[in-house]
C-alpha cells in the first residue's frame, strides 16, 4: 500500500494536474517598461505553465497607455509570445485630471509621485525613463519598437466578453489604475459577479519603513498609493462593485522587498528569451506588483491575510483624495465598502525564489 | 584639578540649577479623571522641584470640562496643592459637535473614541468610567468632591494674561483638544509668538501596533488621533499661529508604553499623599501624556526627533476630517503649515523611571 501511495505521489498527481483546465486571467497593467516594475510580473504569469492568459488589459499609470501598450506588444514579440492579446485601455482617469492635480497640490501639497503626469524624476528616486511627454507620444522605445499590433476591441470590451464567455472562471489580476475594470463594472452590471475572483495590487494600510527611498513616500502619506491616487473614482467604484472575492496586496508587504542585485544576476545567468529580457533592463524596485502575481500564483506566499473593510477616499477637494480607507468589518459606514482579503505579509524568500524561477525557466 | 572639578560637579551645579529661575509652565488638559491617564501627567510637572506651574486650563475632550475641573480640583486638594490655578475653559470645539460628529460616522464609519462624545463605553477597551452623560452633569467623583473652587476666569484668558505678564518665558504643556489654545490665539495675536514653546500630546504619523487593545485604533486609521479629531479646527489654527518653537508628541512613542501593573505597584509602595491617591485610582493606559510631560521635563527622553511640517485636515465632510497631515519641511501647500519637532521614539525605561520617580518623590 505504501508504494501504491507512492506511485499515485509521484506519477498521478502531476498526470492529473496537467489535465486539470488551467487558470484563466486576465492581467490588467499600466505596462510602462521595460525597466519598470510593471512588466516582470506578466512575465511571471506567462511562464506559469498551470495560467491561461486571455489576455492583456493596459492603462495609463506610471506611463501613457499607448506607451505601456507599445512595451507590452514588444515584450511578447521579444519572448516570442505574439499569440496574447494586447488590449488598449483608458487613456485618462474617469475623474482626476493633470490640472486637478496640480490644483490640488498647491492646496495640498506636492504628491511623491504622480507616474504620467509626472514634470519632472524625483532626484530621490533614479529612474532611466525617457523625459515626461503627453499621452499621445510614442517616443522611440529602448527595447525597440514592436512589429506586433494591438487588439482592436478596448480593454473594458475585452474584459466584459471574456467574463461572459467563461462564467466564473476568469481571474482579474489588476496591478495598475482600475480605470479599465470600472468601465467594465459600468458596460455590464454583472462583470464583477461573473468573474471569479479580483487580485489586485493597490492602496496602503500601515507600512513599516523600508531602508530603499521608495518607501519615502509612507512616512508622510502612510495611506497613499498611486494606484488608487491615478483614478480613485475608479478605484472606489471597483471595490463596490459586487466581485464573488476580492484579494488586496497593497504597499504594506513590499517595503521589505526589493528586485535585489542577486536576483537580476540570477535571471542574467539564463538564456531564455524571457530571461535575457528581463537582465537586459529591470531595475531595483521593490516587488509591488511581483507579489500580487506571486500571491495568486502561490497563494501560500501570503504569510499573513486580514478581512478589512476597504474603500478610497474620493473627495478630490479633501487633502485625503485617493487615500485607502478602512474598518473593522462592519464598522464602515455601509456605503458598499466590501471586506477584503488584505495580503499583510509575505514570505520573502519564497517570492524571491519563485519570481526568479518563473523568469528563468523555459517557457510553457 | 580633578577633585576642584568634582566638587564644582556635586555641589556648585546643583546650587545653581536651585538657584537659576524655575521653569514656568501652563498645563492645558481634558483632565478626565481620576484613573484616566491624564492627571498623572500633570503630577509628574507638579512635582518636578525646577518647574513653577501657573496654573492648569482645562476643556472637554474625554470628558466634558465641568466634570474635568471637579477631578482637577479634587486631585489638587487630596495632594494638598490648593494654590494652583485651575481655570476652567472650553466646553465646545470651536466648529465640531456631537450631532456632526454622528452624521459623519453613518457617512465615513465609526470611530474608535469619541470622548465626551461616547454614547457607550467600547467593549474592547475596558473603563471604569461614569455612564455618558451631558456636559452640565457632573456626577459624584468617586475620589470625593471638591472644596476647592475653580478660578474666576476663563482659560483663554488665563493663557493670555500669564504670557503678557512673563514675555518669552511661558511654556505651554498641551494634552487636550486644543480648543482653550486657538481661543487664546484669536483672543491676542501676540499669544503664541508672546510664549517661550508649545509642547503638545496631539496627532498619528505612522504608529507600529501595539500588543494593547488601545493601538487597534490605528490599525484602520493610522493618521487619527483624539485630541486632534475633537476639535480639528482649533488643532489646525494654533499650528498655524507664530510659535517660537513647536514640541509634538504624537501617539506614535506611545504604542509600546503602558502604565505597566510594576509601576503601579512601585508607586503604591510609597506613602505621600500623591502616590496614594495615584495608586488608589490609576489604569493602565498607554503613557500618551506622560510622555509629552517627560520630553518637556527631561528633553533626552526623546530618542529621535525629526522636523516635519504639520497640519491637521479640516474638510468637515471627508473621510480624513481631523487626520494629521505631514510633508517633508518645505514640500506642503504652504498654507501655514509650521515646521515642528515631532518626538517619534523615547527611551521607556527612562520615561518610565522618571514617571515612577515624579509620582513616589516628596512636594517640592
Amino acid at each position: 500500500m505504501k508504494s501504491v501511495a507512492k506511485i499515485l505521489f509521484l506519477f498521478l498527481v502531476p498526470i492529473l494536474a496537467l489535465a486539470a483546465p488551467r487558470r484563466k486571467v486576465i492581467i490588467d497593467q499600466d505596462a510602462f517598461g521595460p525597466g519598470g516594475p510593471n512588466l516582470q510580473p506578466i512575465l511571471m504569469v506567462l511562464q506559469s505553465p498551470d495560467v491561461e492568459v486571455l489576455g492583456i488589459t493596459v492603462e495609463s499609470g506610471d506611463g501613457w497607455q499607448k506607451e505601456n501598450v507599445a512595451h507590452t506588444l514588444r515584450m511578447l514579440e521579444l519572448i516570442g509570445r505574439p499569440e496574447i492579446p494586447v488590449v488598449p485601455g483608458a487613456t485618462f482617469p474617469l475623474v482626476n485630471s493633470a490640472e486637478a492635480t496640480k490644483r490640488w497640490e498647491a492646496r495640498h501639497g506636492k504628491l511623491f509621485y504622480k507616474g504620467a503626469w509626472t514634470e519632472e524624476w524625483s532626484k530621490e528616486v533614479l529612474v532611466r525613463r525617457p523625459e515626461p511627454h503627453g499621452p499621445e507620444v510614442v517616443p522611440p522605445l529602448i527595447e525597440g519598437d514592436p512589429a506586433l499590433k494591438p487588439a482592436a476591441e478596448t480593454a473594458a470590451e475585452f474584459l466584459v466578453r471574456q467574463v461572459r464567455r467563461y462564467p466564473g472562471e476568469v481571474s482579474i489580476l489588476a496591478m495598475g489604475p482600475m480605470t479599465n475594470l470600472a468601465l467594465a463594472s459600468r458596460l455590464d452590471d454583472g462583470f464583477a459577479a461573473g468573474a471569479k475572483e479580483l487580485v489586485f495590487m493597490g492602496g496602503s494600510f500601515n507600512p513599516r519603513p523600508a531602508d530603499n527611498a521608495f518607501a519615502l513616500e509612507y512616512v508622510y502619506t502612510p495611506r497613499l498609493e498611486f494606484n488608487f491616487r491615478w483614478d480613485p473614482e475608479a478605484a472606489s467604484a471597483v471595490l463596490r462593485s459586487p466581485w464573488r472575492r476580492i484579494v488586496q496586496v497593497p504597499v504594506d508587504p513590499s517595503t521589505r522587498t526589493l528586485f535585489r542585485p542577486g536576483m537580476i544576476q540570477a535571471v542574467a545567468a539564463a538564456t531564455t528569451p524571457v530571461a535575457r529580457y528581463v537582465a537586459a533592463h529591470v531595475e531595483s524596485f521593490p516587488l509591488w506588483d511581483e507579489i500580487a502575481a506571486a500571491v495568486w500564483l502561490e497563494p501560500a506566499l501570503a504569510t499573513r491575510r486580514e478581512r478589512v473593510a476597504v474603500d478610497v477616499d474620493t473627495a478630490a477637494d479633501g487633502a485625503g483624495y485617493g487615500n485607502t480607507l478602512s474598518w473593522a468589518p462592519g464598522r464602515g459606514p455601509g456605503l458598499g465598502e466590501p471586506v477584503v482579503e488584505v495580503v499583510f505579509e509575505v514570505d520573502v524568500a519564497g517570492l524571491e525564489a519563485l519570481v526568479v524561477e518563473r523568469l528563468t525557466r523555459a517557457g510553457p
